[in-house]
């Protein structure tokens, strides 16, 4: 089964790549590039041992050479084609966040032109274990960004089980510098990012409607939280860690069977006991790594949750959402081991 | 003046002979060791233009050669040493736990016997910012940790306003990998730390009660705070982020007000706007960068700071000290910019 | 096909586990340590999705349970085991030095006691691109060290050639940290390796042999290189830059010509043009990336390759090995493409 | 006395302003920049406690307000910038390379129109350690390279003693990203450079010409070298390699000599016995690490050197020319030890 590519010189492009080549059912398709043109190990040298050709977009053909498609693509641009695509039958699995959010939540916090209504609505979010069952069907698969999958696998157990406080949510996360995509920009350099620790968007990421909109969903009320990004020195990885009260005088073996529980049958979702998760230890892999500490002195439970941003924060998730649209097994083609040291 | 330095082999130490050899008043005195012996730039090649050689401890000639001693080393060992030298007539600044927390507290944390609580309490705590009339007349000055500085510096002029909830302070900290120290464990090997970020000591670190002391005493009123350290892959540099609850409607005018209010004179504050604090913009050097930000969507305060923890968080801190209980200007010997990049 | 690992927990164990688990006709079978026991899991947490053991050594037991043996032990190890598993008819593929010199050179280079010299005849050095039809039929595989892979792979060609001054031949080797292992040393800490760039074993590394035996025996002449090896602040990857003079006045075609005919056939090997090798570029895969560039105003040929010194250079080549004892495909469960970035 | 920066806004400039804010003699004057303008802390946050504002270019103002001119400028800039100041009366302290080549060579390396010779023969070299006589009268300081410094200080002793087959020279240097600047290039991003080896240039680097015109100069004959730069994922530091065969058959008794005498005055060469320089052993300050070491086996001498490349490879020199040229102690400003780690 052949899948295109829009957006291929991203580093999420680049990840799809790397996976599609080694998935059994699925085969790279179509390279589509908007910025580049040419072979493809011109943009990325790793993938010298290929031989396939950026293209420019043209709709027909896309959809006459592939049965699938998907979009690593800026803000503002999946928007636009892939209603076109779609329309045309084919399946489309967007890893940008132009499918996420209401409308005017959207315009609100990325400044750009939403998505039209009806094809929103056709939109399942892409969070593999908790709306697998909806991606099944789904035509338009919006896979979720990096912060949320790890904030909300982390989460949602314990909203469901209604057992936080839900306005005393802080979360502050850490990500490597992939998340900030391949961009030419001054603080992204080497010398500026090397041996610095940085928060940004302090005062608001456009992660944050997208993370309050599922949890609410899930919480079955509104939820607002802080939440404050840190840009660590290291290429792949995010750590997220969560800061939120109990109602209820939960024990460490009640949470536990929450986590169980609800993550029994989820072959990417890995509890810690006797260890605190780490991001090298899903480096380069699909896992996310979840643990949970309840602090006696304060009431407080801490949440700490790991993934490689690319991959089970991106390329992986949107891979493992191929498997669940075409009812393969769930893991297919993502079954390989972190890459560790 | 002659200084001393006792546990001249670790990281701290090793601060302190550049800080000193630097210093227009003070001059490197007697190097202890306990560990090793020989000349300082077989285990400090960086300092092989210095021909100091390493001594074993002698209580007798150390106080008679010396006019000052600091120390840099492991729990357990000041809290003996200490007296003995302070007896001596020599004013000593200790740069370990071993002098701040109550002889109970310092026991249930450090799982060691306390100092002698009459020496307990002739020891000033050196949070310089805060206790530096103290500090011109101590004879021991026990210098603050590496966290504890950072949060301190960023927490306190908030608490004595009194316009936090202070059942509500989240401190999400986050530290370079000289804060570990020199001693050989696995999960401090280059292979393990690079490319990774690790929570710590989530169920407890031993900064927890020493924050918790002074923070109480400045505001009035027992607190308890949730703190959660994490190693990043990079040498220097703590950054923390503090959330917390306002009790007052506060503007972000009146904050800064506070700030500038309390820190008017202090030379090693910046208090950044336009700007977040970043590791790297005080590596190498003696400032602490401050900043706020009110979250006017979930009435939170968001506090940052940040800085080196081998400067500011200790060898630094310590000769600032020095220079206040001294009577020298505060910022002697300590002027030079950070290193960048 | 049950593939056993002795020296599990070193990080070359490590990979062997991550590869055999992907490979479609390999399966872990013994994980065998001296060292730890209990779960792999304690010992490599990313490893946490699976559920193996470690056991002690039982020869007995290895070899009723297994078909084929990894041996990724320290010096000294290999020399005593593998006799004992070959005589019980069992592939061994030793990824340790233990096979790979005369008997003499060994005890000079290693300190250590030489392997039998019956079985050392037996040993095939197991430079798949080179060897690969003496590995076919071999019980005892070699599997090279990582600089010699790395080096032999850019200057075997050249050398059969007969084109180089081989009295001319200078290396400098460029090495990630992984290659130290995972043992405890000062010089190997986060805080002592990373921002430093540092030259060792300058004085003689245990690879020269190596390298001079097999570069000596393709050249059909005896070989001595210099050889300076450098610690690079990274996990992975090793870059080596060769210099020769060149005994012919080749053109820049025909070196090309020398290369692309003796690797025409080679999954693995890369060669650059209009770009050169980089170490990031093979991470986590087992290419080989190979450049030459001329020198005109020298008459000097400058040789650049790279590989990943866990994957080209230890675990993936004994995978490669183990595909062509077996007689399938070199490249099975090896296909997956670089991890970048 | 009064010293300008023009070029504020680079890695050079910026280590100029730390070291000249912290001279006892010098004083931060005018900071020129042709790109920006503004508070020197919106480009330079870590420069927040000073409070200085960059300029634009105005001669007659520059030269009025400053005693001296440091030129930390791309290439082409001083060509035309130096003779201007220089007839005003000015020192130029200039950190580019346009004044470091003969007229034809300029051109051909850099592809820039060349300085008026009439002024480039006014311009000393400013190797401190080689050519700190002529500066002392110099009027133009054409301060060397980063590598040249590095290559030239450890190779000059050996070629003047004429021990060394001239024709055998091979350089393999390995420099951290500061040396690329702060331009925004795709290579340079964190992403990119971190966990990466990347050889750079080496068809032709423009230090070449730099490092056999004094090469040459002192042994007294033409002197052509090998020579490829690699970039290392780590801030600060050159180390370079040099692989050179001796014509006479010398001891390392009588290498030590030579070097020892030679640099019996030099307070910032450190001859390093029983240890390999190390780019963090100098990180920070204005030393040169270097060491030899002969291989009996093949009859090469490895020759070690290591600075920090913003230092002694760029404004440390700089400041040290500077104190040459008015008679102040060489060291003067510059006494400070490495920042380790």
């Amino acid at each position: 089964m052949k899948a295109a590519i829009i957006g291929s010189t991203g580093y999420g492009g680049a990840e799809l790549i790397r996976l599609i080549q080694n998935h059994p059912f699925l085969e790279v398709g179509s390279l589509i590039s908007t910025s580049r043109a040419g072979p493809v190990d011109k943009i990325y040298p790793h993938l010298s041992h290929l031989s396939s050709e950026l293209q420019e977009l043209d709709l027909d053909l896309l959809c006459e050479n592939n049965d699938m498609v998907f979009l690593a693509t800026p803000p503002g641009v999946s928007s636009q084609w892939t209603p076109l695509i779609a329309e045309r039958g084919k399946i489309v699995i967007d890893l940008s966040g132009d499918f996420r959010l209401y409308p005017e939540t959207y315009q609100a916090w990325y400044d750009k032109e939403p998505a039209p209504i009806t094809w929103l609505k056709k939109a399942v979010y892409g969070l593999s274990e908790w709306f697998g069952r909806q991606v099944k069907d789904a035509q338009i698969i919006s896979n979720p960004g990096c912060y949320p999958t790890a904030i909300l696998l982390a989460l949602l157990p314990l909203l469901q089980a209604k057992v936080l406080d839900i306005s005393s949510i802080i979360i502050d996360a850490k990500s490597g510098v992939t998340g900030a995509g391949r961009g030419l920009q001054q603080g992204l350099l080497f010398t500026e990012v090397n041996e610095n620790l940085r928060p940004y968007k302090v005062d608001g990421h456009q992660h944050i409607p997208e993370i309050e909109r599922f949890a609410s969903q899930v919480a079955g009320d509104s939820i607002y939280i802080n939440f404050v990004p840190h840009l660590v020195p290291m290429n792949r990885g995010i750590l997220v860690t969560i800061y939120a009260k109990l109602v209820k005088d939960c024990s460490n073996q009640v949470l536990k069977e929450i986590y169980q529980t609800i993550y029994e049958a989820a072959p990417f979702i890995r509890l810690c006991e006797g260890r605190w998760p780490e991001t090298k230890h899903v480096q380069g892999s699909n896992y996310c790594d979840i643990a949970w500490h309840l602090n006696k002195r304060t009431g407080q439970v801490i949440l700490l949750s790991a993934i490689d941003n690319l991959m089970k924060g991106a390329a992986g998730q949107a891979v493992q959402n191929a498997n669940l649209r075409m009812g393969w097994p769930e893991e297919t083609g993502l079954t390989f081991s972190p890459l560790f040291p």
